[in-house]
């Protein structure tokens, strides 16, 4: 089995190598990233998607930073300082990329106060950045993988998979991880509307590494359990509340009441910096209402009058209750959860 | 209030004038026809939809071929037997364009056995049919407007509207009523993937009758629900099982399932000659499967890997425990539903 490497670095070293997302599921290419220009417009145009890719990206930009100031002649600290704006703003609200081109940020920082080689501590750092990601993937896969009994039909939403993360993904972890340790698993993706990332990526990922996959659209999930077709669900997390809630994608809730309904285990798969103490319910969590032209008029054809309102919320919130079990890198969590106790 | 007419005679009398589904919600283009050809066309491509209004096009298109005939200088009663055939084989799957253009058929067999005037009694048989389905249409209407309270919030799936009849529709007749009472009532109507009925169609035919409608995808209905929005669901069906199982369009069944975990009522309105109390529960309703390009290349855009796997049936079974009520054109009924007894 291949699972697909959604980012690294270029054989040379000196490029970011992305899989161009906006290009799937109809073509397979990759792009090399050489300046901090392309860096910005991949991560801003989603051909790198994911929270977790999104960071790693951002993290490696610095470097081509580093060695565009040097082609060019310019001094590499303030060359660094305008990179690290123009790759912030290119997602203004995925908070893991502020996070990663802030910690390498700070780094350079060190290392020029220091007088310590640039490239190579900020190489260091960015690298750093993909591999404690790729670990993490691996952890909640090897979790995940004890949940999945050989033969399972497994049905998953939306795309937490290698496509989003440096890694072999989260909720796809885990599939991928049974597969390894030779279990037949069949695989049930929802398409995922409005954008399809089910339909999109997951399959084409699945479908990649050689994991049977079927399509279905998302209401036909209840339909597939009441054929007894489906033995558990796995899905991600944007943000985990205290008390187990869970807010992602839109669509997961009314998958767990379909598995809540029928006894098909629901579990959700997520890295521990999804956990958000702080936040005590999904009753807290603020939930973005996306543009209504994803809905009316997706893939270039208008699909409902022009003047039409829409409710278009980009996740919903999954009550703990509904859930079985919440896999980290850090292992299993069950019903009560209290995360503020445990982790 | 003004609500479409989806198919009715031309001002002439000598045309079926109806109202092009292939050109919405972009267009509102109405097509006259004139030949067995142009109707047998016009069912084949779904420019007029929905099964009662499939029939009604069809026992209209068999005064058409009279006209046609005369016209063309050939023997009527030949030409009927063929033109019969050619329509009846326009959607071979509708009952109801079969059993609408036999009823027609035999008509003309009697009227030619005792000479009367073939024209007026065809044209006669097929008026007939489609009062019939207006007056069940406002009988649906009235009894279900009784369950929608003033200031109603309603969520209804897929289209049960004036586009799939020659009246004002099944589930969307109790809203049409409600606001002809002086209810006010708002609208959220689900996509309906794949084909997106409730885009396309429900929010098309809503808001040209000036009734607020806001558009969202099928799997953000629960999400409304979590957020206390929707009152009441109301929605047609396909067949209803003798116990009370309803089959309609997939992505019904997840709606109920997430009504009745918000305690939010779930009606179903059809007409009685959707009671089919030989079948005794939704298990013994056979789920059609159709094609795998409406999943993976709806919208004329590749969505999905090419040979991936497809599951896309295009009804769903929801059972009689998740239904508050039944309209139908003879009454509300309530569970224990038990239709050989009742009706």
């Amino acid at each position: 089995m291949s699972v697909i490497e959604a980012i690294r670095w270029s054989e040379d070293g000196r490029a970011v190598r992305i899989l161009d997302q906006r290009r799937l599921p109809g073509a397979e290419v990759y792009r090399e990233l050489r300046t901090v220009a392309e860096v910005r417009d991949a991560i801003a145009t989603l051909a790198v998607r994911g929270a977790p890719a999104i960071g790693i990206a951002g993290a490696m930009g610095m470097v081509i930073a580093i060695d565009e100031a040097m082609r060019d002649g310019i001094d590499p600290m303030s060359h660094l300082r305008v990179a690290h704006e123009i790759i912030r703003a290119a997602r203004p609200t995925a908070v893991n990329l502020a996070w990663a081109v802030d910690r390498v940020m700070d780094i350079a920082t060190g290392a020029a106060a220091t007088g310590g080689d640039l490239r190579s501590a900020l190489c260091a750092a960015a690298t750093r950045i993909l591999e404690e990601d790729r670990a993490m993937c691996r952890r909640i896969g090897e979790h995940g993988a004890a949940l999945i009994p050989d033969g399972a039909n497994v049905i998953t939403h939306c795309n937490a998979g290698a496509l989003a993360t440096g890694g072999i993904g989260t909720a796809l972890a885990a599939i991928y991880v049974a597969v390894e340790q030779g279990k037949r698993v069949s695989v049930f993706a929802d398409e995922t509307r409005p954008l399809l990332q089910g339909s999109r990526l997951t399959a084409w990922e699945l479908e990649r590494a050689g994991i049977p996959v079927t399509v279905l659209v998302d209401s036909a999930a209840a339909s597939l359990m009441r054929e007894r077709k489906i033995d558990l669900c796995i899905v991600g997390a944007d943000r985990i509340a205290e008390n187990g809630d869970v807010a992602n994608k839109v669509g997961t809730f009314p998958l767990a009441l379909a598995a809540k309904h029928h006894g098909v285990p629901f579990y959700v798969a997520a890295p521990t910096s999804t956990l958000d103490p702080a936040t005590k319910s999904g009753e807290r969590i603020h939930i973005e209402q996306r543009g209504k032209t994803e809905v009316t008029s997706g893939f270039e054809t208008p699909t409902a009058p022009d003047r039409v309102a829409v409710y278009n919320p980009a996740f919903d919130v999954t009550p703990a209750d509904l859930i079985d079990a919440i896999i980290t890198d850090q292992g299993l969590y069950r019903a009560p959860y209290h995360f503020a106790a445990t982790t």
